[in-house]
Order: C-alpha cells, then structure tokens, then sequence
C-alpha cells in the first residue's frame, strides 16, 4: 500500500539503496505551472550531507520529471517525478545483513515478507520520504493559488523547548554515540472553512495516518491534543464570533482549526513526536535471522537526530492531504 | 468518506435524531459463526442511559442483522446490520436550530454543505458510533478464532490517573455544568507479528486514523509515544532475544508493538486524547446561522464524560484495523 | 466487492430470500431533492409478478429511506435505503439444497465460499438489482438537475429485432419450459463532453464494467460495438464539424459518444448481451455438491426472458457512472 | 485514474512524445523471481517498426526495473519500471497542433482539460500501453508458478475470419490509405474455479473494464457473449458433470469460465472488438481549436491495422485481472 490520497492520489517507489526513488501523481488537475525548480528548495532542505546534524551521506537528489507536465503546466495526466540515488555504499550495510537492528524495521520486513533489501533500510529507510517531498512540492504548488501555505518548527528536542539548545542536545547526543528525538509541530495558513469529509474521512484522521505514516513517527495530536484531555469543557472550548462581513471567526484555536473532522477556517496546527534515531553506536542486545543472540552497534551513517530534516516531510505531508480535501470539496460542492 | 478498510471495508450510515442507524461490512471471509448476541455485550458498554455519568437519553439499541449470514455464519456476502432509533427527542434541538454550539461540528457542517440535519448533531452526533461498535464486534469475532483480542482502560481523566478518583472528577464537572476529557488506552493481544503494510499502508498509521477519526479524539500515540520524543535513543530502542525455539522477542515494549509499521507480535499500545464533551450549561459565546453574535447555554442530554462510553469505541476501531491488516496479509503472504 | 463508484459511491447488501435488500450511497452531494416517491416509478418497471412475461413472485418492493435525507433534500451524508422481502417461499427451493443448477451461480459460490444461501440463489439472484435501481434513482434525480437523462429499448429478444414479435417469443419459450435472452440499447442523452478519466477510469470501461456486473449480462458494446470491426477507418471515423456559436458537433455517431475514454458531447449509446434465463423447465444433467451426476429440471418461480426487467436495472447502472464521473470532472475541473 | 486493480494493482504514467513510460506495480507478493528479460518476449510483440503492418515509428523499448527487485526477485515493495522513449518525432504532430483528428481523443481531451499534450496523441496514445505489458508480465509471471497461462488470437480482420487473408486486408486498406479494424480473442488456460467476487467485483466486469480500457477497444464479450443471447436457455446452460475424483466437470463452455461473476474452472473466453485505426490519409472534414471547419489528412506514423499488436496488451490486461483476483481470493479464503 504505497498509494496516498483518495483524490489527490500518488504512488511512492524506490529503496534506500536501489537505483531510483520516485513518485507518480494521479490526480493532479490541469493548468499548474509546475518544473523540477519548484521542487529544488523543498528536496534541499531534506538532503542529507549539509550539515553535522545530519548523515554524511551525499546525495544532490537532482530530480527528473518524466510525464505529465507539457509546455511548463500540468495536463491532467500523471506526472512521474524520481530522483537516481548517487552514493549508495551497500557495502557499509553487509555487515548487518543477517543482523536485526534494535529499533528497525529489519526484523519486521523480514517476518512479513520472508526476505529484505538490507541494504540501508531498504524502502523503509528515511530516503523514502524523498519521493512524498516531490508529491508535497506539486501538492503545494496546486494550494499556493489558493492562498494556503505549510509552515513547521521544531517545537522540542529531547523535551528542551528552547530553540537554542537544539543544537547542543543533538551534537551532544552525537558525541556519546547515542540520538535524540523531539516534536515538530506544522501549521496549515490559509485553509478555507469545510475541508474533510466525515466520518471515516475526517480531515484530522487523513493527517493522523499521512503524518504517522513517516518512519519514526510515534504520535500525532490536533490543535491542544492531549493537553485537552486535562482540561474543563469550558476552557476548551473555542467561543465564537462574527467580523464586520458577518464572517464566522473563533476567539481562540483550542481546536487545532478542525471541527468534526472540518475545517474551522482557523489554522490547522499538528503536531508529531519524532522518536530518537534507532541507528546508535553503543552495543545492544539483538538477534540474526537464525534466532542466535548477538551485540550490534549500528555502523553506517545515520542521523543523530531525525527533527530537523523531518520538518519539510511532515509539511509535504499535510500538504498533500489539504490538497486531497481541497479537490474533494469540489467533488461535492452542494447542489443548488 | 463513510467507509472505512480495504479489506475488511465497512460503510456506516445514520443520524443522531433519524430512523436507524448501521453498517455493511463487505469484506469478511465465509465461515464466521455470528449473531445479533455477539454484538450485545459490546453495545451494551457504549448505551446511553445507564449511569448518572453518561446521558439519560435511552436507547435499547436492539441490533438486527439484515443480509450475510446464513445459517449461523458469514456467507461471504455483506453483512448489513442496524439500530433504529428510539428515543429521538428532536424537539430538545429546535432551538439550537439556528445557533452554532462551540465545540460542536454545527458551524463545519453547515459550512460545507449548506445545510445540516440539526437535531442531536445529526451525522457528526457520538451516536454515529454505534455503527462502528457492530461493525467491531465483526472483527472481533473473526480474530477471536485467532487468538488476537482487544482490552482497554481509562488512563486518566481530567489530567488524574487513579482510577479511584475519574468518577469524582466527572460528577463535580457534571454538577459545575461543566464537562472533562481523559486518555484511553487500548491494547491489542495476541497479534502476530507481520501485520501492516509500507508505506501509507503502515498499520499505526491505519490506527491513527481509525482513532482519531472518532468524534472527540485530538491525540493518538503508540507505545511511548509523546514520551519516546525526550528520551535517549539507547533508552527507546527495545532490545531483541529469542526465546528457546528461536522465536524473537523483544525486552521491552516503547515502540508499542510496531516497528516500520509492521506488527512485532508484542502487545500492541495505542493511547488517545479525548476531550471535554463539548455541551456545557455554562454560556458561551457563538454566532447563529445569520452571523448575529449569541450566547448560548447548551441543552439536550448529554454525557458530562464521554471518555467511559468511547473505550468500547477505541477498541472496535482497533479490531477493524486489525481485521483488515490480518486479511491483506492473508492476501500478499511471500510466495515461495 | 460490493461497492460500485469512486465519487457517486454505493454499497448493496441482501438477499433473494433474506430480510431486506437495500444500498447505501456515499457521495451524493447535499442538496438534492428525493424521497421515496422518486424511486417507485423505477421499482415499479423491475417489479416482479406484474405480468405472464415475469416470475410469479409478489413482491411490493416498498422502498425505505433511512438515513441521508433531512427536510427533503440530501445533506451529503450516505443515504441508506432498502426494501424488505414479503414473498419468500424458501421450501420452493430446498430440492435444489444440494444440486448446482446449471447456468446458475450454485457452483461457483459453493465453490468459492465453502458455503452459500441457496434460497433463489441468495446473493447471486436478480433480485440483487433491486438495491441498485434505488441507487440509480438517486443518480437519475442528481443528474436530472443537469439536463442528462436515461433510455433504453429492447434491441432483440432471440435473435428477433421486431418489437411485435418480442412477446411471442417469449411465450413461446415459456409454454416449451425454456427461456431466452436478447439485447437491450441504453442511451444516455444530454451528457456534456469531458466526462472520463483516462486511462483505467475511462468511461466505455466503466460502463462495460458496470453493466457486465450485472447478472445475464454476456457482452457489451459501445456505439457501433463489434460491427465497427467490421468497417474500414474511413467508414468508422465521425466527421466533425461546429455549429454557429463555435460549438463541436459530430455529423454522425459510430463512437457511440465516447472517444479516448471520455464523453463528446453525443447520445452515448451502449448495448448489452442478455443471456437466456438459466433456470428452466426441462431435464439438464448435473451434479450434487457431493459430486454425484443428477438430473435436475428447475421449479421455483422464474422469468422466462429477463430482459424487459432489465432494462430499468441497465438504465441504472449508467446512472450510476455517469453521476460519478459528473463528480469526477467537478474534483478535476482544469485550474486556470 | 490511472491505476487498474485492487490488489494487484499497478498505476502507469507517460506520453506518447514525452521522456518515458511507466508503470508502478503496487501489490506483487514477495518471493517471485523476475527481471527485465521476463518483460522483453512481451515487449517485442507490441513493439512498433517491425513490420509492414505496424507503424515505422522505431523504438527499442528497453525496460528499466527501477525498485522493488532484490537477488533477482520481488520484495514485497513497489516494482517500478520504465522504457524511455527514444524516436519521438513530434515536428510531425506541429502541424495537427491545432487540429482535432476524427476518431482520436484530441477533442475530448481539449475540452476536458482545457489543454493536451497533442504529440502523437501524448497519453491517449496506444503508446501508452506499453507499460500495461510491463505490468502483465509481472502478472503473468507470478501466475505462471499457478500454471495460469494466457493465449490470444486474431478472430477476425475487417469481417474475415480466414486467418490466410488478414494480412491482405491489412496492406490493401494500407495501399488505400485506409485502416481496419478486428476481434482479438483471448483465452485464459488453468485458471481454477472460485475467483471474482460479487457483485461489483464480478470477473468479468473486471475483464470488461481492463480490455474496454484498452483505446481502440469498442466491445467486451464473456463466453458465446452476443450469440447467447439469440439462442434458448436449453442450448445456452452447459451441462454439469464430475471426473472420477468427483470433480465438477463442465460439458461445455458457452458461459466462457465464468458464472455469477467467478471463475467456474474451465478456460476463461473474451473477445474484444477493435475499431479500425483513426489515422488514415484520405482527407475528413473537422474542426480546429477555435471551432473553423477544416480539412484533414492524418500525417504522423500509424499501424493500418492495430490488431495484431493489441493481442499481447490484452493478454496483459486479462493477466492483471486473474492477478487481483487470486490474491483476493488468498485474503477472503473462507475461516474454517
């Protein structure tokens, strides 16, 4: 099930350490203006190899439109986009290749299908996401002629909330061979009024599975969250009002700018829990495919900390289930 | 979007204050033994009227199953199945007709379509979730011959986790006319490991969204979820073993029996926020269908706490996520 | 898979000789005028027992809205309907409790399901359609407001293209304990161009799938079908032209109003084969289900050519896709 | 809606002129060797330029696996593969630019989508099918270890049913400057009994929609398909009886291997009819995009006969359906 999204749908392919990573969006109308150049600040904020806070691993993760687009618009037709990985070393992967990865999908891939492409992760490794960046890019493009925009932060890493610890806490987990996790909260601008479908469709469900559907991953929360959960009805509440044009505008956002699964109008606020990276160098306790005990320490080269790289996902993401409510709301405008 | 599954697919119908409310499970397999007392115990945990915590309206919520068994057991065919409704005082509603009720779907719904059925909350009322808990009991009793069952607990309410103070804490919210929310824990035995589906296909994804798709919900985590983000990688990764006949287990459990969305085959743990009821007595502040500021004093019959009632709720959801991934593995076992 | 539609979405459910047989639509816009009484003219023409041409069986085929209309008018949320069974002689069939009848799905339900309800063929009986007249009828009022409506002719019973003679050969096969079939034209007229989705949701091919679905349906084929094999290119191309505002006429219609998957703007003309009714009087060699060679001459109550009451059901199942893809061009209106 | 099939299912991308052509099989059990030259003997068959009878147009096609193939077999993960296009001659579409060529999708493109890739008729090309083989091949190739196998044959050309003749009518409507058309049959060997699922997922409404999905194709026929309805229901039922295992044996195959929508075990028969080729030299009256009459005489490289390329594409449909249904039939095996 590689396929997102009822209307604004795509299909993700490619592993971590194969040829080619990519993306077939189906279902993307006609006339937007849409080139490999919008998708160029997007994929650069996820690439690997900029920094210390992230893998070394160097990737330009140059894309390549293959269909879809014709004289620098949309046609209505799919549009297949992929980017061909560069610097796959398999090699650094053959040491665990009988070895299950505490923390990992490799014993889970393994179970379910009775083989894995072990090298680096396979399709469950974060260089997945590179494809639903592409997806979001084109997602994104189709909103921005509406006015609505993705933006995301980093609201905490390894529970410290101060932005200027970040960095400490990731290189100092780095340095002792361990990772750190953290929240990373999105916020959707602009979103009309009415988008979601109930009740199976309900706007925050879609962004719940699109959000949790990112590797490490581990919870989602809309507007207040669990923090809603402790308080009275009365204070969570959002009053309502009317501006001057007799507009329906809410005093505060309690509600995370969704109402039985629709949107209020009101800025949509999401927040994820990113867990730390699995990939750690101190030992831990595991078990080959033959079911024998064994230490690992995972070699390779990772990210000590996934938050700020995950960012533009988690935007492509919600940019990609806006998108899809946004053309179901055309489906079913009311008849008159 | 009022289906729900790929596999185990279910189509739910029904207004609050309407003639009947239902489902049609398409998708599961011949041979089940199943009755309308199958769905008894389960709906009886979720009807109103039983305690001074939850709503006086009173529903007997009789089930009838209209198609798909034959003889004691599924046929293959769809298995409709309904309530009708009995104690529909829709006069308590009319008027609320014009006002939209904070906290409630009223001003989305009208938003999006133009119009809404009014009386109790018409589609987007908690009573919809009767359809989802006969739908449940279905799966339940599929993966009941499997060994796979479902529990859940009330983790805390209103912020308090002893469970010898959530009846307090509701009766004085009750008695201030106000409301409160809590956590709910649900927790999935006996599942195998290998269930689930990369990517979008991920089975916490699918879970997220069959939580979070229940009115109330603003928060869905596995495992530690929230708590895996403050932590050191060493400190979530959950070592391996392997127990005497090979098998792998796991030493510990904060991925909460899912790993690259695929099952472990520990238990698997999904905790949700839900909030404070929205109907409170206290008055608040809205606008009505005319954009004309109100203050509003909710009436009708409700529930001070809904968190009791949706834990039979969570753990249907669960079961039909469950039932759907055990089916798609059926469908794509490796081929040798 | 008893869910037709991807936008105009419906689910059947029921049996021949079950409780009820009945639909629930997910995806009607809100908006839309109905109530039963714009079902009855349809039921009334896929009746049973109305004349010598039909199966004796009596039913009133009262239809039931449960859910999804308020005040009159759709309110976006699925609308549930069905009707009950009144006639249900089941005893008529427990001979044929263990004998497949040739001709008929005994076999391959038994076969596929390790079980199946074989009163009057269950789920696989012509009564099925039942559920999809209501739906079609909520399809015909929606698109109704749009200036599209449905027709359809009986083409040929047997071989006999002569409308005066259709009944005799009817009567004909039935005082010989036989049975024949024939071809029924549905038109679509008023269908505007540009509905279609290349290339897997073309609209010949959803046609095709949705009138095969039906039950006796052996063929089907769209403008000049299989006679446009026939002819060279240059007979079989509609030359075009435009009227004096601009707009695209074709000067003939051997497409039958479809090109590339996707409507032209023409009556779209589809035909269909209807196979003989398998259930007949006279002696057929085959076998129990413990594998013993039987004869078998089959009683019950059945129609000796079911092609006048499939007309309705045919019209329907255009309606259906046409309504869907009516709300597949609203999602996927080009964006300027 | 670019993507066919439920379980085996597969979304395909790519313009006749445009970079390349593709398809991303998403669905394909694990465990099944496969590599680009399981694709080449299929591939050849459609390929243009190799005959007198097909369009010069040269292209090697070479396919490209691109994910999901891991030690030479499938992992369970999307198969994405492509052919680049490499002769894409669209200086000889400039002058169609503005031109709707009769019988072509160039209209009903325009006004759906307000714009068209009009190079060589872009995604409405029968280039397009080029990546529905790639897809049959893995189809066929996880089938083939179930000892289903596909086969075709041209039935007939232009009306003549003498294979001797169908390559004279072929050049003698070339040497005219003229097209024809035929019907394809295509027959599905060892397919066991017991797949399809009713009512909407009925075998062969899903064979109808795949092969009526195939551009060109204008009718589906099931079995004795139009004939069966000019015959009585005593010549139409085939006869029942069982081997000396007790197997149910079918006298003979009128219903073509499938009733009430499932497989009955004997060979499953479809015929498809071709329209004759649209592009054709002799002048046709049309429009242009800004609705002036006009004359036009196909340019561009055509097969005067597309026939005997269609065979392999249809056998890849069918093959994709046999696909998704026997791994539907894994998912919903009956629960002993």
């Amino acid at each position: 099930m590689n396929t997102s999204g009822r209307f604004f749908r795509f299909t993700t392919f490619g592993e971590s350490h194969g040829k080619a990573l990519g993306v077939v969006v189906d279902g993307c109308p006609a006339g937007i203006e849409f080139s490999e150049t919008d998708m160029m600040p997007l994929l650069e904020r996820r690439r690997p190899g900029l920094s210390p806070l992230s893998t070394p691993r160097s990737e330009s993760d140059t894309p390549e439109i293959l269909s879809g687009i014709f004289e620098g618009r949309t046609t209505g037709m799919p549009v297949a986009m992929m980017v061909r990985n560069k610097d796959a070393r398999s090699g650094d992967y053959e040491s665990a290749r009988e070895l299950f990865r505490p923390g990992h999908a490799d014993y889970t891939y393994q179970k379910k299908y009775g083989t894995r492409d072990y090298r680096g992760g396979g399709r469950s490794s974060g260089r997945e996401t590179v494809s639903r960046v592409m997806a979001g890019a084109l997602a994104m493009k189709m909103l921005s002629g509406n006015s609505i925009s993705f933006e995301s932060r980093i609201a905490s890493v390894h529970g410290v909330s101060d932005p200027g610890l970040f960095e400490d806490e990731i290189l100092s987990a780095k340095s002792a061979g361990d990772s750190v996790g953290g929240v990373v909260e999105v916020t959707v601008k602009g979103c009309p009024g009415g988008l979601g479908d109930p009740v199976f469709g309900r706007l925050d469900a879609a962004l719940s599975a699109a959000l949790m559907s990112v590797g490490a991953v581990k919870g989602v929360e809309i507007g207040d969250g669990f923090s809603s959960a402790e308080v009275y009805g009365s204070e969570n509440n959002d009053p309502m009002t009317a501006d001057e044009n007799g507009n329906v505008r809410f005093l505060s956002n309690h509600a995370g700018g969704i109402l039985g699964g629709i949107s209020t109008g009101e800025d949509i606020v999401i927040r994820i829990a990113v867990k730390p990276t699995p990939s750690i160098s101190s030992d831990q306790q595991t078990v080959d495919i033959h079911g024998n005990k064994r230490l690992i320490s995972t070699g390779g080269r990772h990210d000590p900390c996934i938050v700020p790289r995950i960012t533009v996902v988690a935007e492509s993401m919600a940019a990609v289930v806006i998108a899809d409510f946004w053309l179901s709301a055309r489906a079913y405008a009311p008849i008159k």
